[in-house]
C-alpha cells in the first residue's frame, strides 16, 4: 500500500501511531536493528521497547485526518467512506521520559556531507521555538541513509539554519552535525537506541540553561 | 455529523486534534467561557488560547485510524475511500509546560455526587501508570455538567479507585475528589483556564515525590 500525504511524503502503513499493535522484530546480524525497516518503523520499535522497559513513554501520533462521511453498516463497525489527509501543525513523536518532555521529528537523506533543509516545515520549525520555550527537549533524528549514521540533532541547530535559508544555504553540513548533534551509536536491541543521545543533549541543555527555569 | 468511536463516544468533529484551524470564540455573559460548547470544544479553545500566548504548548492527539482504500484523483487531493476507526492506546491530550510534561483525559457526567468509572478505559490507566513513572504531570479534566464544576483530578486518584473497582465501588464520590483534586475556578479567558488548577497538582506532586528524581 502507498499512500501520499500532502506534503508529498508517503504513508507507511500501519505502524505505531498511537496503536499497542507493533510487534518487536528480530534479525540476527545486524549493525543498526532497524536495517530493512523503514526510518519510522525501527523508531516506533524503539518505543515499543522502551515502554515495555519502563524506559520512556513515547508515541507517534496519528495522522490527522478530516472525516467526511462514515457508514454504519448493522452487526459491523463503522466505517469510513471519504476522508481527507489534513497538515499536522507539531512534529511527529513526542513523550516523556525522566521527567523531561521530549519532542522530536525524524528525517532521512542520501546525501553524504549535508542534510537538506527540504526535509523539514515551517510549521515544524515553529513548534519547536514554542516547545522550547517550555523548556521541552526538542531534536531531529537525522539518518545519513547512505553512510548508516543517525543522529540526535539539536532542534536548535535546525532553527538557526531555518533562519539562514533564505539568504543562505538550503542544508546543515555533516561536519556541523557531528559536532553540535549526538551521534547514535549501533546496537542490537533495540532498533535504534536513540535515548542514549538524547541523555547527552538533556545534559548539554541542563548545562547551558541560564533561564533559571527547571532544566 | 455525528460519528461513534469504536468505544460508544461520539466523534466532535473537525476541532483541534493536532491542527491549527481552532477559532477562538468571543461570547458575552458566559461563567465559563466554554459554555454551549462540548467540554473537547472548550480544552481545544483554551489550549489555542495558552499557545498564542507562550503559556502551553498542549494538543489533543488526532483519532487513530486505519486506512485501507485511497484514491488519487487526477489533479485533485488524494482521497480516502476506506478507514476505519482505531482504539488508542495513550490519553486524549498531552504537552510541555514550564519544563513539566502534562498528559490528561477530559470526561463529564451528568452525575451530581460522584463520577463513573465507565468513563475511563484500562489502556487510559496503563498508560497514566507509565506517565507517572517517568515523572509526567498525569490527571483527568473531570466535568460535573449539572453542578456546572471542573476539576484537575490527579491521575494516582484515578488509578486507586480503579483498582477498587471489581471488589467494590464503581464510582469516585465528589467529595474525594472536592478534597484531593484541584477545582478549576470561572473566569472568561481561556474557555476553562485549567493550568491555574494544574500549577497546584504540580507544587503538591513536587512537594510529595520523594524519589529523588527531577520532579
Amino acid at each position: 500500500m502507498t499512500i501520499k500525504y500532502p506534503d508529498g511524503r508517503y504513508y507507511q502503513g500501519n505502524t505505531d501511531t498511537n496503536q499497542s499493535n507493533t510487534k518487536l522484530h528480530h534479525r540476527d546480524n545486524v549493525i543498526f536493528g532497524g536495517r530493512g525497516m523503514s526510518l519510522e518503523e525501527t523508531i516506533n520499535d524503539s518505543n515499543v521497547y522502551y515502554r515495555s522497559q519502563d524506559r520512556a513513554v513515547i508515541y507517534k501520533k496519528p495522522t490527522p485526518i478530516r472525516i467526511v462521511k462514515v457508514d454504519y453498516p448493522k452487526r459491523s463497525k463503522a466505517t469510513i467512506k471519504e476522508a481527507y489527509f489534513q497538515q499536522a501543525s507539531t512534529t511527529d513523536y513526542n513523550g516523556v521520559y525522566r521527567g523531561y518532555y521530549l519532542d522530536f521529528e525524524a528525517k532521512e537523506t542520501t546525501n553524504k556531507a549535508s542534510f537538506p533543509l527540504k526535509n523539514f516545515h515551517q510549521h515544524q520549525v515553529d513548534h519547536f521555538k514554542r516547545c522550547l520555550a517550555q523548556q521541552g527537549i526538542c531534536f531531529t533524528i537525522m539518518r545519513f541513509s547512505s553512510l548508516e549514521r543517525y543522529f540526535v540533532t539539536p532542534a536548535s541547530l535546525l532553527i538557526d539554519y531555518w533562519q539562514l535559508q533564505e539568504t543562505n544555504r538550503k542544508s546543515i553540513p555533516l561536519k556541523v552535525i557531528e559536532t553540535q548533534g549526538y551521534e547514535i551509536q549501533a546496537g542490537f536491541h533495540p532498533a535504534l537506541d536513540y535515548l542514549k543521545a538524547v541523555d547527552q543533549l538533556i545534559q548539554h541543555s541542563t548545562q547551558t540553561n541560564s533561564k533559571g527555569g527547571k532544566i
